[in-house]
């Protein structure tokens, strides 16, 4: 039943384009027409679906998903302004409103770090949709399902807010672990050493309230190793970020130097 | 060949002391014979091995792990004096000199986050280990394959930074989980929308350099984003830290604001 297939086509080339298109090419529920970005770079990945540089080439379908950078959303958003499907962006710090031009449209937001060159299981990925109709909601509620098992429904607000504790979660742990990684290369100790430590840090943080399982010399008010690794730290920008986490870590905490 | 056997007392009944209990009763080439512990605290997890609370009962055995806090390891290991056995701390922030009244002493440092509630396999937890002699470093070699496929000889100096740099990679970076599940309470989002970004930083961090995995508005140099979630951000403890770690990244990427 050809009629009953949700039409899609994707705006956009990048690793939030290319794992939906991954994804999305595997379901029977869907056909995913094309995708459309405006130079030829990297739509050579893109092996078995039509490609097109064309604005005027993109094909009527269902929905319509851009999943361009944040500050050009709006602009490819106008260039779909005769398309009559919905019309949906994958932004954690836009807002629905970003689409409104269109009669449908919708935020599809899927929350994870993309790479190209990592596999993902999309079954796995938190999938948060906004739509500005009842009905837009449930196409996207029906896309969102067919490709995670993880689907919340978040406005605008939340969303935003998403965007930035995800900063708090990838960027900034992330440079915790830059900060290791020099530490280790600067007193000829492998960094690998550190790889199970950081493996089961992040586990620990999904299996319980993160704030219940921090450990360390903040946290015990532990003076006197506060005051060692302070006297080890010789760079200075290690050494300020030392001190300022600490501190918030001890005032967290209930503790005082 | 129970002679071939090394025997080994374990001292202290924390984490770390009922971690090793348990991967040292699995092993064939080990007698466990005892777990001593100032008090009956704790003590009754260990239930298949003799447990004493007096330091005159404590039995002859080749390797003695004081698995105890950092503060009392040269308190505990004084106690031991009569012993002939090789004399060992468990501490990533002690030197060897720590337990340096034996003729044979060395460390046995498990790098781990250990939770008495969380099962973990050994063999995957990266034990470090250093000794005063070549003989007592080759015992200490054996327990530590025998126990993980991960063994590292690591000298004092390089530990004590592989210590600090767990602060880093462990308690600030939970901490800053615990910001993001703030963050998300104040505006009414599951933290577990959160998880699998936990999780995937974490492994990225792993399969490549961290430095080079670095994402983010702070290493695009992107002002508008920055500007809009230091807007967002009412609790000055969080604007702070968001402020200090994006120009941190900032300045490392080479950007400037």
């Amino acid at each position: 039943m050809k009629n009953s297939k949700l039409s899609v086509v994707i705006l956009g080339a990048g690793n939030v384009a290319f794992h939906l298109y991954k994804s999305l090419r595997s379901l029977e529920t869907i056909t995913l027409q094309q995708i459309y970005n405006r130079s030829k770079d990297n739509l050579e990945v893109f092996k078995y679906v039509e490609t097109t540089t064309l604005i005027e080439d993109i094909k009527e379908a269902d929905l319509y998903i851009i999943a361009v950078n944040d500050d050009v959303i709006g602009n490819v958003a106008q260039k779909l302004k005769t398309k009559k499907g919905i019309v949906v962006h994958t932004s954690g710090a836009k807002p629905l409103v970003e689409v409104a031009m269109h009669t449908n449209y919708g935020v599809f937001y899927p929350l994870q770090s993309f790479s190209k060159d990592l596999e993902l299981n999309f079954q796995e990925v938190p999938v948060c949709i906004e739509a500005n109709s009842k009905k837009s909601l449930e196409q996207l509620n029906l896309l969102a399902n067919a490709l995670s098992k993880k689907v919340y429904h978040i406005d605008s607000k939340q969303r935003k807010s998403l965007h930035l504790s995800a900063v708090f979660v990838n960027n900034f742990s992330n440079y915790m672990f830059t900060v290791a990684q020099d530490l280790c290369d600067t007193n000829n100790v492998p960094f690998e050493i550190l790889h199970p430590l950081i493996t089961e840090t992040a586990l620990k943080a999904t299996l319980q309230s993160p704030k219940n399982v921090q450990t360390g010399p903040a946290k015990r008010g532990d003076k006197e190793t506060i005051q060692s690794h302070l006297e080890q730290l010789k760079d200075t920008k290690h050494k300020d970020v030392y001190k300022q986490l600490t501190l918030h870590i001890l005032t967290y905490y209930g503790n005082k130097l």
